[in-house]
């Protein structure tokens, strides 16, 4: 009904199901498991999340990243609390509200460089502690990668998170991308998350290959409480979680979500050696996980779109995304390169 | 890692998902798509929804069950509202407090009659309106079949639905199960809905043989309004929409729906015949879906358990409920049938 | 503008401001005060308040009965809580689901013995601990006086209060007739509260002959947390605060809050006795504290609304309410005597 | 109990109650009124407020200036919206999170110029209509007086209303202070929200004489729907409402509303002119109602505040906020005027 062949930059949700993930859902098929998470595969992941996060994490799996980030601030949040996080977050740009609708908390942004937030930054918001006028500061959460395709490196991390710890805050990380994030800095998800000390992970599994799924990961035990109603209650537990846990654990159990970003990574590096350069075309943000920003001229985005699906970022500067994928193939790369590569002459 | 060939009596959620949906699911990877909603099997889905439910209905896939109840709610009820549904209903006793937390509304609980909601029943709360002191009784919810393994005539619906529009209210059906109910009355969804005078519905495909996946289905076009965001900041929207698509495509383009639904039906009816009587062994309710809810002693029950996986419905009063699913085999009811033969003796 | 001699027996909230309370008010006038409770009078109000429910008591001044009630029920629930009540408690009938709406809590309501909780009740819905998909079990609340005009003893507070906590759970009191109930029984607010094992209490002014103003009694001190910020984002606080806190320091300083609460309960009393044994009038709760709830012939009560103001309880039923207020005056009861008299002669 | 004399300039809410004002209240006390506005003073309330703002205009009073914004908010927006708001608005800053908790709406701020809001601010959150990952922006939020003491004139109103309405939105003016704005212009209310199409106004009284009370005042018929059960349910309905009412009447039916905030503006205007050019003081903000904000090196800040309270607006940038309110006297802004003077010599 549609054509297998077809690959788009538009994002990495454009693309299926890894063909390991789907053996892994055809193979934990058949018979009857015990609902909500009381299954074999289940109880199996939580040792597969603690190889990666160390022996104090637990994993909830959710349905989206959406609900992952939601689950996440409200075990990290009071009713009263706001969270710092920057103006291109996903939790503010792209959730149509959820956290302050489902979760009542308000978002503090800030500026940000590349999509990253910066201590300065962050202080800009870090304060009024003890003024009851104010919904009060309680999170940091970042982005890993960002929606802008930069990564923090654990230093970064680090520094943040001892910046919060220092106010009372906790550091919340969207990683919907952390697997992006870890492939580029050649480093554990560990490294980036529990030893960098951040105390809770939203962990995407749908923008990898999965056909969807996202798990909260606890990594400070202090806010493991409650986890299990919060997922409830927010409308999050998946009847038949097998599924779910089963495409975690062939992600996980080896290499898999490593070779994926990877190479989605290499996809998007690629893609900015060949058109970088090219007449008109600027690159907005440093290439460092899936994505390539550029700014062109209005009418040149105008003829590419006809040509490939992308998204237009910022439509009023000519700025446009194009994102690669798990299945991204060199020769996609080659095609879209000539075609802007065409487009700019 | 488990076994494909026990079978259980907990719950239509502890199946699997039936190979030809799962075949849907293969059949839709590889390649790229439009996510959230814009894929071709999405688009295909209004079709097939309209062929079931009638020209004006509009379907919005979402992730579960509760969600698919909330963002139901929603679309019916203001901010100020309260919803009137049975004591034993899903939504009141089964999801944590989702309706209260993330919709806002109240619930008014009625007793129902082996789950079934009453015209006496609901005149109970179906009063107040004009009081600001009271939520305002906006909707009716009835779930079809009900939590009881009971069904609604559709002429039982109509009179609900007749009752609740004199009133200005809405009527909501929680269709979890609404392919159980169709199949045991031998009349079309859309008789049971649309025909009926319904508004809105929950259509529930996780329970019939679905991986994962459920819909709202607006069948009166007035509450037709805001549902993309009310899916979205309730945290119901999936990316990779068309793996549920597809799946509903599967299962409601044929006959898939009603054969499932027809055998879990059947599957409880033979497990009925082959165990009333009994001694000792009391039947709750009419079994006229995919469930049979029985009385036994407490150390019947004990000992069952060590045998087979169910629900104690209400352990206080010695009440458990024993469900069929689209792949519960004959052997399966057999060997139940015998064990409880034997702890009855 | 308007009679000030009317008296009417709708509710206790039909009176105005006792003289004693508006003297201080006028006495608070004048000159700057810090706003938003850094007052002095607010200051001093702590202490008033600790002289009446112990050292450890603490007080926030809010300004209406349900704020009062959704405050302290967030006070002591997590987000994923329900509160267990009697199905005519204020907070399920009269708040139009702020108790939802604001706090997200799910309410489970029991039948109740005229108004008031019995152990055997809150059984029925303190249970299922543990299970995800139930809203947590975490607050017990009683109305005391009850919404029926009945009070508990101490010891049937300190049983209730003994069950909740064996459970888990803590018990708030709606206290918005506290007063009326302490009069009653003729003991201390200690005793009924703080020495009885409750854990928070809503403690009404308005009806004891404030303006307005209400009260957040918190005495276990383990729920005195945040509580500054639930106040405020749920919207309850008085800028200019010390207007409220003087009333509160008029009402409890000396015993006025006693002296009225005695006099409106001896005004139902007398009324009681008037009316009692009249033909047709059936009296359907003790009288107990300030009111009265009446069962008479339909068109009795359609003659009776036209002489003078009273809420209709259960129209269906024939069930009307009489109440008393701080300044309901001994010929006032000789009025309507007379007129119920008349009418059921 | 308190000093009588005392003015500060921290906040035109340490003023107490305007003499006139508390002679209502006393006036309006005694006898039985209906509550929760059925009262002689809240009907006739209506008329004064048409008087003000049209015929169509339809008033709620409220509790507190939060209940008045977060009510009028809902009344304007559905559950998936946005307010466009200016970065230093009281809602966004002062309300500790009520709009996101309590109405679940999504703030978007902007830069604004000396609190004031332009298009060109607007526009940049004026987007994303029929994105469903967006929350909706439905609502122009701007305070009238601004948090920074300056004033939209009713061109400068009226242009914002079109830009708003061009685009489907709708116009909130939060008048907390809407009065010292129409004295500074010299124009009616009226001159400032309908006829310059503002669709909805939380109309402040607390700042300008009263003891409490605030009202929402509809303004366009289509947004006065639910308004009884939207003040309800989010707790702001006042059962003794003709003390709110009969304040309202009293600062409204005659000319005390002006007068009162003429005098306020003209203290801050009078110490305007008395301090400025002072060494080292500069004037953040032209002075257009009660307040005026100064910058002032830290250690003469720190020496003022032992002399008189008002707030630090901007601890790191040395700047103060001082405010004046109907009650400042010319005395005592010679007092805090040669305090300054002596202070920066």
């Amino acid at each position: 009904m549609h054509d297998v062949d077809s690959r788009e930059f538009a994002s990495d949700n454009y693309s299926g199901v890894h063909p390991d993930i789907l053996a892994a859902i055809v193979a934990a098929n058949g018979g009857h498991q015990v609902s909500y998470g009381r299954d074999v595969y289940t109880e199996h992941l939580q040792e597969v999340f603690r190889s990666h996060f160390g022996a104090d994490a637990r994993a909830y799996p959710v349905l989206n990243g959406t609900g992952a980030n939601v689950v996440a601030l409200q075990a990290a949040a009071d009713r009263w609390a706001s969270v710092i996080c920057a103006d291109t977050a996903h939790i503010h740009v792209d959730e149509c509200g959820a956290p302050e609708r489902v979760a009542g908390l308000k978002l503090l942004t800030v500026p940000a460089v590349h999509g990253k937030l910066t201590i300065e930054a962050i202080r800009r918001e870090a304060r009024g502690f003890d003024d009851e006028h104010r919904a009060q500061p309680q999170v940091v959460s970042l982005s890993q990668a960002t929606e802008l395709g930069t990564v923090y490196t654990p230093d970064e991390v680090r520094e943040i998170a001892d910046f919060a710890h220092g106010l009372g805050m906790r550091l919340h990380v969207d990683g919907a991308r952390l697997a992006n994030a870890a492939a580029r800095l050649g480093v554990s998800l560990r490294a980036l998350t529990t030893d960098a000390g951040v105390d809770i992970v939203s962990f995407g599994g749908t923008k990898n290959g999965m056909l969807l799924g996202e798990a909260v990961v606890v990594l400070n035990p202090a806010l493991d409480r409650g986890l299990d109603y919060l997922r409830k209650s927010s409308m999050q537990l998946a009847s038949k979680m097998r599924f779910i846990s089963a495409q975690f654990v062939a992600l996980l159990e080896g290499d898999l979500w490593l070779r994926n970003a990877t190479h989605a990574n290499t996809m998007a590096t690629l893609l900015h050696d060949r058109v970088r350069g090219l007449p008109g075309l600027e690159v907005s943000h440093p290439v460092e996980a899936n994505a390539m920003f550029v700014s062109l001229p209005a009418e040149v985005l105008a003829g590419l779109h006809r040509k490939f699906a992308f998204y237009d970022w910022d439509a009023s500067a000519g700025e446009a995304r194009w994102m690669t994928s798990f299945d991204t193939r060199p020769e996609d790369i080659d095609r879209i390169a000539e075609l802007v590569a065409a487009a700019t002459r």
